[in-house]
């Protein structure tokens, strides 16, 4: 590892005595115990449905409104979801293959619309959130925008308001959303409002709500039949069905009580007060995060912060440059209270020092 | 379902009481047992490795020549490694989109390639095996070709002497090899011949060696180390670890003796044998499969058969069309020979009917 050569993927499992990672996004705290309760007795191992595994999408369809098991998808964690999903509408229509992209942006963003053969365009957050005027302008030429309210990298939520006026602008425009809400069941201001309509894929994921990222079970979900139908064809020939275990993992959680979600945010709320505070109180300028488990502050000279922190001080966080943003960092703080605190310690030697 | 709108992928998944399924491709005997052994005490749910967990890799390596776990990209079946490895063969170099396919071919094969944005071109075989003088004149206008050997749709296993001139061949003209192994431990007449070369991705799967097919463990190897890395790269975008369990239970398989191979193979050898000679002694016109576990055989009429029998005589067989060949229809026997006894006897009361 090199200064030149830093990136997210060479963090990835990266931990070890008195490392302090601000750097992935996962949760630390467990998954609920029920999804562990099906393995002594599990003895599948078959095919199993290419969209999914039938009462697993049943149960979901119980989650979104006027909704049937036939408009979702199973996938390999909201990343194969998202490529899908980018793939199939690169070949639908005849018009532009732009992707309106909200800048910050998540990072795989611009890979994934790259990789569908698309091009990547964007809109530039203002305080963290979309500036409607600026997508507004930029969205009619393109043919699909990614949202991701709660942002990551930002934490920020967008007003009911703005979401409602992309979608009925997107609408009007014939322009499709994907709507990227793994991080729905983490806002801290207000509940989810989920964006709707037939030009939107709604992305989502065991991964956060239910810390169980390394199991890989997504879902996409549509209400364009002939969409649906076209990301199970092409699924069909780039990876076949999801890990049936995970799905079966996967159909537990969605028994868990509302609780263990209710539960989990609290945590999540102390830690966002407490590294925002921290941070605020070490003189960084950052937005508070408002869903998520991210903030992302500005600092100086951040390609300096970022590899010192690691290097000097044990500290994982990540280069703003990798979301799209110069001059800032991104926390995870995905880590408990202790961590944080020690890991803010550290922070502010280091700024004290530069 | 109706005869218009026949796809294998109508038939995953179908069963019910009397069906006599020759159609998917996957071991109806179970997976060694020691795969569930480790459930009960399974707790992890972090992200793992995007390459794979480094244990699973390194007990891959040891089943390759000259090779270290750097070599491996663990993937979601070898359904991903397949359309990783054509995405990013799509990006390298400026030669043509080309990919070339002998015919008649897994039915993925011409998706696959088209959605990686090349183009299929098309060798036809020459009793279920490569013509390779056909094979030399086309290949040299192509940037890749998927070799299958042994062979899923024709049960048929290269001579040695050919694949050691294809890869001769293709070292000479820089044309990159996918070699699709995934029946390399179901070969009735030899052992594997492992193509080898700077420019060879093989991939395997645990799907049909060890039966894991819902499980979804696959994984390429290439000694391109820039093409390995370009690979996990995509797949850091594009689905992220393959599922943390299932490459566990993938690790447990490779410790398994080899006596559980062996004898899986003495059963899949006597089922060759029963449908071999059933088919034969109906009349139909077939290559002797010599490792996978599918025949072949010419029909006449082929759409009509595939019809009739599933809906009058409840036996799923799959079209030849579908494989890229005229008059023929595919039968999988991975079922038992109760079964395929069954399916015989239905099988002649339509041909004497017709």
């Amino acid at each position: 590892m090199t200064i030149k050569n830093l990136s997210p993927s060479m963090f990835i499992g990266v931990a070890g005595k008195g490392i302090i990672s601000f750097g992935s996004g996962q949760p630390d705290l467990p998954p609920p115990k029920e999804v562990y309760d099906i393995l002594p007795t599990f003895k599948a191992f078959k095919y199993g449905l290419i969209q999914g595994q039938v009462h697993l999408r049943e149960a979901l369809a119980k989650q979104y409104p006027t909704s049937t098991a036939d408009s979702f998808v199973v996938t390999n964690g909201a990343s194969e979801a998202l490529d899908l999903s980018l793939r199939v509408l690169s070949k639908f229509g005849n018009k532009s293959n732009k992707v309106l992209l909200p800048r910050p942006y998540y990072y795989s963003y611009p890979y994934s619309v790259k990789f569908a053969g698309m091009e990547p365009v964007y809109t530039d957050l203002v305080e963290g959130r979309i500036d409607f005027a600026d997508f507004a302008e930029k969205v009619v030429d393109c043919k699909a925008v990614i949202i991701n309210s709660p942002s990551n990298p930002t934490g920020r939520v967008e007003s009911i308001q703005t979401l409602k006026r992309i979608e009925k602008l997107t609408s009007d425009l014939g322009v499709y959303v994907i709507s990227d809400e793994v991080y729905k069941d983490l806002i801290y201001v207000r509940g989810n409002y989920l964006i709707q309509g037939p030009h939107v894929v709604t992305i989502n994921s065991f991964s956060k709500t239910y810390a169980m990222c390394g199991f890989r079970v997504g879902h996409l979900w549509s209400l364009d039949q002939d969409f649906v139908n076209n990301v199970i064809q092409m699924k069909t020939h780039t990876s076949m069905n999801t890990n049936i275990l995970g799905q079966e993992m996967a159909y537990e959680a969605t028994k868990v009580p509302r609780s263990f979600i209710d539960n989990q945010l609290r945590i999540w709320k102390q830690r966002r007060d407490l590294i925002y505070e921290g941070l605020s109180d070490l003189g960084l300028d950052l937005w508070k995060p408002e869903g998520a488990f991210y903030v992302l502050p500005k600092v100086k000279n951040s390609l300096d912060f970022v590899w010192n922190m690691f290097k000097r001080y044990k500290v994982i966080t990540y280069l703003g440059k990798w979301f799209g943003t110069e001059n800032r960092v991104r926390f995870s703080y995905a880590l408990d209270s202790e961590k944080i605190e020690e890991g803010l310690k550290r922070v502010g030697k280091y700024l004290n020092k530069n």
